[in-house]
Parts: C-alpha cells; structure tokens; sequence
C-alpha cells in the first residue's frame, strides 16, 4: 500500500466508530469452561488466562490464534519543536524512519523477536522520502502546525489522519492479521500526548510532562510552560474529543485514534504501546467506550502522564520495563504474551485428556 | 542422559560453590557504552538495557546471545502431604510428569512458544515410570519423608539432589545452553517453599504461607499449623541454609539449589521461575551472595511468601501476571524477555551506522 484515498470529511471514522460491537457475555463464559479443564489449578495462570478469554469473546471463534500479528509505526513532527520542546532535532523523525525500513531501530529487533511485521507509515514526516520502499506514503502534512499560535491541525487534516488509521486497519484485517500493535515516531510527540492528557484527565500539566528522550531540568520547565501556552492559546474543549486531538494532538496520534477504532470495529485486538500510544487509546475510549473491550495495555512507560492515561481507559498494562522508547517496542514484547495466552487456551491438555486427578472439591 | 552417578558426599557440590566468580566491571562498562551508542534516547530500554549490560558480564562475550535455551522441570513427592497439605491427591506429580512428556502442560506450551527446550527430571516422585522415554531418570527417593515427624532427608540424600542439580548444569553447558530456567513439579511443595522462606527471612509462617494449588480457609489453617509443627520438631539452624534445605526442603528445591549453583559456577545465567524455585535461589545466595550476579527472577508468583523470597534475594522480578502454576511457566515467559535484551544489545544500529542525529548536549 503506497496510496490512501483521504478521507477529509471523516466518513469512514464515522462509520467504524459506530460499529464498535460489544462482546457477548456467553462467549467469555464458555472461555472460562475451557480454561477450567485444563490441566492446570483453577486460575493459576493469571491475566493470560483473563487474556484467553477475552480474545475469545472478541473473536467469537472457538480457537483464536495471534499468528498473524502487524504492528504500525506512524510517524510525524510537530510545530511545537520550533518552541524547543525536545532533546533532539526534528531531523531525527525522518532519520528513524529511514532505520526502521533499514531494520535497525529498537523496534525492528524487537518484533523480529516476536514474529511481528513492522509497517511504517509517513503519515506526516517534514521531510520527502521520494521513492523509498516499504514506507507507506500518506503524510498529510510536513508536520502540524505549532499549537502555541493556532490549532495543530485542520478539520480536514484531523479527517485524514483518522482515515488513514481506519484504512491500515482495513489492511491488517484483509492481510489475515489478528493481533494490531500501536506504534509512533515524532520528535515532539510527548509534548501533544501531555496536553492531551491533561486536558482529558484533569491532571495538572506539570504532573503529566516528563522528560521525552531526555530534556533537562530547564528543558522540562519550557516544555511545561510551552503547553500550558497552547491550551491557553486553542482552549481545547474538554468534553469534545475531537476538538482536543485537532488542537493539541499530532497526526500520528490522529492515525492511531483511526486504527484503534477501526481495529475495534472489525473484532481485532489492539496491543497498545506506551504514552503517545495511550493518548491515542485515550481518545478513542472517550469517543467510543466499547473501544476498551479491545484494548491491552503493553507496558507502563516511565514518562509521568502515562499512569493518568491508563487509569483513565481503566488497563494495567502487561509489563512494566521502565521502558520510555515507543516506536512499539512494549507493544511488540506485550503482543508475544498474548499469543502466548492464545495458545495455552488451544494447546493445553485437559484433566480428562491427560488422565491426571482434579482437586478434591 | 538417563543415569546420574550421585553425589553422596557432595564434593561437586561443594567445588561448583567455591567456584562461583565474581563479574568484572570492566565488562559491564564495555556493555554500557555500546549501550549508550545505539539508536534510542539514552536509557529508554530500561530492564532490557540493564540486562543486556548483565548478560555481556555474566558471559564476558562481545555479543552474548541466548539462542540455544532450556528449562530443567524436577519433579518429587512430599512426606508431608500426609498431614493434608494440598488441595490435589500425591498421584498427580506423577500424572504430570507424564503430562509433561507428552507436552500438553502449561510448560510445555510456553517452553514451545519461546523455543526452549524443556528437560523432565525424577528426582523424587512417588511413583515408578519403568523405562518411559525422554524422562531424566534421577530418583534419590520416592518422595522426602514426613517433616512433621523427622528430617526430609538425610545427608547422603541431600547431597545426591544437590549434585543431580551439579550434574544438570554441567549438561546445559555441554550442550551449548546459554540460559537456563528453573521449574519444578511438586504436590506438597508451597508447603515445603514456605517453611524455608519463614527461617531465611524470619516472616512468621502464617505470612509467608498461602493456599498453593487452591486449598480452602480450614486447609490453609492446617497447612500454617503443619508446618510450625516442622519447624518445632526439627529445628533447623538458621544460619545454615544446608541443615535448614535438608530438614524442610524437597528433593526437587535441593536439586533446584544445585542447580543454580551449578549454572553459577559455570558462568551461565539463570532465569527462577515462582515461589518454589525461588526458595531454592534463596538457599544458593544465602550459600554464596555472588550466586545473585546470575539470576534473573522471572515472575512475581502470587503466592504470599514470594515476595520475601525477592526481597531476601535483592531482585525484582521481570514479569507480574499474578500465576502461580510453577512449572518453570514464569521462567519460560521471562526467558524470552532475556533472549529479547540480548538482541537489542546485539543487533541495533548505532547513531552513527544509521546516520541519526543525537541530542543536544
């Protein structure tokens, strides 16, 4: 895929927010059933166990499997760095593009690990890749605008990103894949998803803006400082999702709302990464609530805002690493315990089959 | 390997303990500042990076790597589940034994999923498996004897399980293992887990003593109660972990012990699986403090004395997804987060190699 047809007037969002099914009671009992009889105390695996049955109920099939497992790294700047928000220069957003086709960056060894594809996606890159290969070409925009002066993005550039998110989950379910993993890559993204933090939870934003890669102790306070600016300056509407991912957000947090509630509407699980990768989920539960039934949280990621995020789409995430990376490198390590929860629930004999004495009762 | 010459008078075992090394800085440095060259903001692997650092110490290789993996599953009875210790009646050590030959136990599911190859080991059980192949045939005893009444085992038995676990590393070695887990299969043996946590770590019983495979409130009261009345008829020494292992232990910790030892010595890391396993850790640090260089501690057991286990251990373990199954089911998930580290260290590209910028100063 190296063309998206834009969807500027948010149609196919639309249609694939209302969608979003909620799972059936009776599915996740008859999980439950199964994961008793193996041969094994009852309960005594943990979250893969609560894993097993929720992909049951969300793929309402007898056996799921996460064979087929993608996970999409989008990647986009920001016209906040102009406000010097980063420890690194905005050059390095097309730099790491051009490791993660080369297969070099934390996220291509990482999911080389776990048998994941990486697709990556210039969804809003200021910079021209030409004629690169592997690379989906969909940017929208050479990066958003600098939300201190006016809104990060346009109706319309809001509208494309989401599509682009519903259409590369589109491509993920005809590609057979059965298990989503959120990824990003944008210098200055930590600074859009604290702003949308704060805004969605209510948390001052001196206690949800941490350090990114690497900002000192000045750099942190003019990051903090530069958002409380841009909230200020575009009073992003806290009830209004949509208004706050356009104001403050990024393209690719917007590509990843899309994919999130696209994956949703289509029965695929979605293993979400770390804080950028939350902010997206957080919008989408906001816009949706079923959307949660989808949702693993991979790891906990040591930037501050994250844990406000994540008792806000109400998760706890899968590992905690102390990982502060992206790219969805915890996503990538967390998509591996999943498939491991699939195939416990398929592989596991029962007491019955493997002639072994229950418990007595 | 199905015969073991043993080890009655522990002189293997002693050797391996003497021989434990000490790592050398200089490793450890080296692996940081390759570290601190690849393409990620300083430190934002977390864990993986810390271990990454740990394995080029442990192995004193240029690039260790953990392709080749095993877990050593041992298995025994307990005298003591004739005081009415276990929700589950003694045959099912044995009915899970040959469960785990036939690969349809938990471990042998994830142990597949992490491409590591899972080693059986009779070290103890009740029971007779006549020439069933695959199987280390190690038998010191059908079973320790009731430590309500006397000593689990006498010296020679002791040391025969220590030098089984000698023997088991020497094997690892010699086929080309470079990361081993630990993991057991025990009726009986929380009970005997929780005795030794209680005199290593001074926690009173009922803390440290929790419902193993799933015992009910009259069961678990019994339990706590059964073992003070060990501890009161034996008395073991509490500053020495030999005669403490020897009087409320189990064939299979002491093999465990050896095995750590062993795995120590011979400069090959270790990842502990739960509760039990780590009893057996404890009992090797208490030995020789360096043994602590080589473990990872897999998974935080949801068993109550575990974490005065990781505590008396100084670790912090990888993974918490509530199991409590043994096995080697946490090690086996851990594993894979280890081999994962190994090729971040390994096979990411460097700032330079990838021609990324790095922040600024």
């Amino acid at each position: 895929m190296t063309h998206i047809e834009y969807d500027k007037d948010g149609k196919s969002f639309r249609e694939s927010r209302a969608s979003v099914p909620l799972l059936a009671p009776e599915w996740r009992a008859r999980a439950v059933a199964r994961l008793n009889s193996l041969t094994k105390p009852l309960g005594s695996l943990g979250r893969l166990e609560e894993i097993a049955a929720r992909l049951v109920a969300i793929r309402e099939e007898e056996r799921p499997r996460c064979t087929k497992k993608v996970i999409f790294t989008l990647a986009a700047d920001h016209g906040v760095t102009d406000e010097g928000v980063s420890a690194y220069p905005r050059a390095v957003t097309g730099q790491m593009v051009l490791n993660f086709l080369a297969g070099g960056a934390a996220i291509n060894v990482l999911s080389r690990h776990g048998g994941i594809e990486v697709v990556v996606v210039d969804i809003g890159v200021d910079g021209d890749f030409g004629e690169v290969e592997n690379l989906v070409h969909t940017k929208v925009r050479r990066g958003t605008r600098n939300m201190t002066k006016e809104p990060a993005m346009n109706e319309g550039e809001l509208n494309s990103a989401l599509g682009i998110g519903i259409e590369l989950a589109a491509k993920a379910e005809k590609e057979g894949n059965t298990l989503i993993g959120t990824g990003e890559m944008g210098i200055g993204n930590t600074t859009a998803a604290s702003a949308i933090t704060s805004v969605l939870t209510g948390w001052p934003v001196a206690q949800v803006t941490g350090r990114g890669t690497g900002l000192d102790e000045p750099g942190l306070t003019r990051k903090i400082e530069v958002i409380e600016r841009a909230l200020e300056v575009n009073r992003p509407d806290p009830s209004d999702p949509l208004d706050l991912l356009r104001k403050v957000g990024g393209l690719e947090i917007a590509g990843l709302t899309g994919l999130i509630i696209g994956a949703a509407s289509r029965r695929i699980p979605v293993v979400i990464d770390g804080f950028i990768s939350t902010s997206a989920a957080a919008i989408a539960c906001a816009l949706e609530p079923k959307v949660r039934q989808f949702l693993f949280a991979g790891h906990r990621s040591s930037e501050p805002g994250h844990a406000a995020l994540l008792e806000f789409i109400g998760d706890t995430p899968l590992l905690d690493l102390q990982m502060r990376l992206g790219e969805g490198t915890g996503a990538a390590l967390a998509m591996s315990l999943i498939d491991a929860a699939a195939k416990i629930y398929d592989e596991m004999a029962t007491f019955s089959s493997a002639g072994v004495s229950e418990a007595s009762a």
